[in-house]
């Protein structure tokens, strides 16, 4: 039946259509007379899309404050149907005219095509939402994730890495997730449905049964530790300001029931606070167990299924309050009365309170949080420590343990977030169960945290040496000197380009931070010399040093020594 | 007229025809009655269009056959517009449908869905074309790179990086590429068309541009030298077996007129080869001018336009032979004489025979390419470098000096390459021209190179210890015991789950690499003590001994000593 339905489709539309889209465009540009006049995404009349938007927009408002004023007013169903119209609407809109004045720009580069064809500015900014790493923004990032590279190799993970292009059946496979609704997904020339990856724990379930036998067996050592540093993208139309992609710290561990797993991902998540000076004062973990909850709630008559659903609408208490969220797992099927219940128990800030505020809670679930909070107050980082009821995570697959990491000021997002999800594999057709748990730490929250307690470090550009030719005939000594002070190590900026003066060469070197710079003039040359300066050393009498040409190998203990 | 045209078109076809196809089989998806059947690519009758692309591809070397026997049967249009025809149906097949196991497994596992709803196993491999790393290859992975970055750092180039998803519009700007065609491109939910990045060169002019001002000043330090690793993407829907992604190291100098950036880039690349044990035995450098070449090609009445498509065409030479790129030259409006003249011209191998075979060459281009190996000879990589006058690079923003490396054996395709681009800023709409040198260095062909040389060395896992308690008791107490060995720099793995048997941690510690036991058990603790065990000391006698707590943070010293 769908494969009749689909072909009912394939008769509406083209059979390939962005083929047949990219192929009439190229009959257009061939048509024209101009050969700078390439094929463009299809052009749509903004101002006229605008207005559309706002009137779209004007009436899901004034839906919502009738709903306010007499909650019957609408049904949530006719508002939904609103404002799907109005996200299509917003699909329409080509991803730069959002910037008006970049749009006008691009207009009245139009009309001066005709004076000046081809000559108007590519975008010189990033793909919308996303972020370019200029040499100062990389040794940021370089020194970041030196951090997380450090920390997962002290507790012995690997590092493992995969394709950013994914099947997107793996995420949709675990149904029922905001994420399958952002995803930066499409449709490739063989008609074969790829993503952008939203995350990376799917890769790594992918990876593990690529690794296992048809009877469950990984041909692994087990327990497998893995560490990433994937990049994970989003597709957001809506809320401007957010960022499309962000670089996510991954550490997992597979094959272990153990709740001493957790322990291990948490005391890596506080290794690293500590490593770059953040304190248990600074920022928070909490932590909640999905099984202790399920089973709270099971006994308030919430189904198995109903459970990861229920967690998703759960996880957005602290966004959309209280009412929102009693509304939201009404829809559910949950009682009203129920979704009282299961919101005063998430109020629980203490194992201890928790066993006292709901009936039925798994033992077995309660004793293993204990046990964690033990065990984290052995390893050492027990203070970072909270339990809080009202964490679920927002993901379907989560099935023991969650955690969150938070910010006490109560200013950024979560910092990062895991927990254990053992039915993943299961999902994606493994045939034994396998016992998984995993974190995810974003790259923009730690370093706007790291900024606001004044922990970043300064990234300065650093060079050993400028090496300068004083004039043109000494530039293939000049050459030979660096080859000689790079094989000995030292970061050499060769000077490529003669300059008029030798103040010249000075600010440069100045410029790129380097510390030396070796002079080739033709004196020093005829007596196998280089002149060496110095540019940190105040004295003024020591910062000059003319170095045997057979002795540049050992310019590290020569300065070293002075 | 453009516009008038486009409207044409739009009215043939869905406004969004993704948005439109995604919307259409999401209704086919809730209609049909199962929750686990979620949207598809199209549907389409794999068997059929298995059978029609085989008598495509029969007539097509049926085709040819009879131009072997006789030029002139077909005229070479009439065959690739079959060839166009053969790619369009290969185009339609279900990317993963050319694995035929795959296809029938699929199968099977749909006619078993009502009785396993949703159990049948996710996609292992990667998308199509692309490739995971495991942790084994990861560490290979993290060796070259380290090469790269390390030599990197010696020629102060600074790290750069910019997101994989890159504006179409970069490349469509440079037209008259193969490139263009082979693009992982699409538009994006908004409308915008984006494309995995082919290549980093768009993208360095890009971030270039984003920091000059208006007057055509950058805004940075010049020159710029700057490096990147970026995984680079190409959609072929032909060739089987050829990655859709790989690695490239990229090297770049901006703002530098002179040919010693050349020389730099160059010295750069044979570091790296003598890093990795590779000699001028092993590969050798090609070296051309697009300068002297086109000055020679004037003189043949070949025009600036014709300059660049021309030696696209010429670049193919080695693939196609002398005879089909005379008839791509004759179709670009080369007439059979003159073709014949740049295929000879493009014989000489050292620049001197240039001089000789061909007049009209630029003295002043003549003069930087002796220029070019003389300073190569005086850096001292003189032996890798040899004149080619048939390299002139695949693509068409080059204007100086291009060169390639190669194997050679022979054996493989071109290890790296690049060139001078003085006009790409310009075509990005730069007020001023900015001279640009630099060069793209894939990581597969050198990795087969490596391999065949037998100059990889072993990449195993390693770890300094293993940390196991003695009993479920004894956990927290190796909890603490790793914390403090890892506070001192050591790759802990810890036991996260009991063994029965001691041998079992043994097994296990040899089997990860690691060199020492840790061994947390009461008689020892009760002592303050750990016993510790290296794996790879040979002497029975001395490979055991116990370590005061408060000493652990000293591990290497006390081991060392033994």
């Amino acid at each position: 039946r769908i494969e009749l339905a689909v072909n009912e489709v394939l008769k509406l539309m083209p059979e390939n259509p962005m083929a047949a889209l990219a192929e009439a465009l190229q009959r257009v540009s061939i048509n024209s007379s101009s050969e700078d006049s390439k094929p463009q995404a299809p052009q749509v009349d903004v101002a006229a899309l605008e207005a559309e938007i706002k009137s779209q927009g004007d009436k899901i408002r004034s839906m919502k404050d009738a709903v306010k004023a007499n909650p019957s007013a609408f049904a949530k169903e006719e508002i939904d149907a609103e404002v799907a119209k109005l996200k299509e609407l917003k699909g329409k809109m080509p991803a730069n005219s959002s910037d008006k004045e970049k749009g006008d720009k691009k207009e009245k580069g139009k009309k001066e095509k005709d004076d000046k064809a081809s000559k108007h500015l590519i975008p010189v900014e990033p793909v919308m939402g996303t972020r370019d790493f200029y040499p100062e923004d990389m040794r940021a990032r370089n020194w970041l994730f030196g951090h997380f590279k450090e920390v997962a190799r002290r507790f012995a993970f690997q590092e493992y890495d995969a394709p950013v292009l994914e099947h997107e059946e793996l995420y949709k496979r675990k149904a029922g997730e905001e994420i399958t609704q952002q995803m930066y997904n499409f449709v490739d020339k063989s008609g074969y449905a790829v993503t952008l990856r939203p995350e990376m724990t799917p890769t790594l379930a992918r990876m593990i049964l690529g690794r296992t036998t048809e009877s469950g067996e990984t041909k692994m050592i087990l327990p497998v530790k893995w560490f990433s540093l994937p990049q994970c993208w989003r597709f957001e139309t809506t809320q401007r300001g957010r960022k499309r992609e962000h670089y996510q710290w991954n550490m997992d561990i597979v094959g272990v029931k153990s709740i001493t797993a957790e322990v291990e991902l948490l005391a890596a998540i506080t290794t690293f606070f500590t490593r770059v000076g953040i304190t248990a004062k600074d920022v928070g973990i909490k932590v909640n167990s999905r099984k202790v909850m399920a089973s709270i709630l099971k006994s308030q008559g919430i189904s198995d299924q109903q459970f990861a659903p229920v967690c998703v609408v759960v996880d957005k208490l602290d966004k959309i309050g209280p009412e929102e969220v009693t509304k939201e797992l009404v829809q559910l099927g949950v009682s009203e009365k129920t979704a009282g219940t299961i919101i005063k128990t998430m109020s629980a800030r203490s194992v201890e309170e928790l066993s006292t505020i709901a009936e039925g809670a798994d033992q077995e679930g309660l004793e293993e949080l204990k046990e964690l909070f033990a065990q984290a107050e052995a390893y050492g980082y027990g203070d970072f420590m909270q339990f809080d009821a009202s964490v679920v995570r927002g993901l379907a697959y989560y099935t023991g343990i969650v955690f969150e990491c938070f910010d006490r000021s109560g200013e950024l997002r979560a910092i990062c977030g895991g927990g254990r999800y053992d039915r993943l594999l299961s999902l994606y057709g493994s045939k034994q169960e396998v016992p998984c748990v995993g974190f995810g730490f974003g790259d923009c929250v730690i370093m706007e945290l790291l900024q606001m307690k004044k922990l970043l470090p300064d990234f300065p550009q650093l060079t050993d040496f400028v090496v300068a030719p004083f004039s043109k005939d000494m530039l293939p000594n000049a050459l030979k000197v660096a080859a000689k002070l790079r094989e000995a190590g030292a970061t050499v900026d060769m000077q490529v380009e003669l300059k008029k003066k030798v103040g010249q060469t000075f600010d440069y070197a100045n410029r790129v931070g380097a510390q030396y710079v070796a002079l080739v003039a033709p004196d020093e040359w005829n007596k196998n010399m280089v002149r060496v300066k110095d540019l940190r050393m105040e004295d003024k009498d020591a910062n000059q040093k003319d170095i045997p040409l057979d002795k540049l190998h050992e310019w590290r203990t020569i300065f070293g020594s002075t």
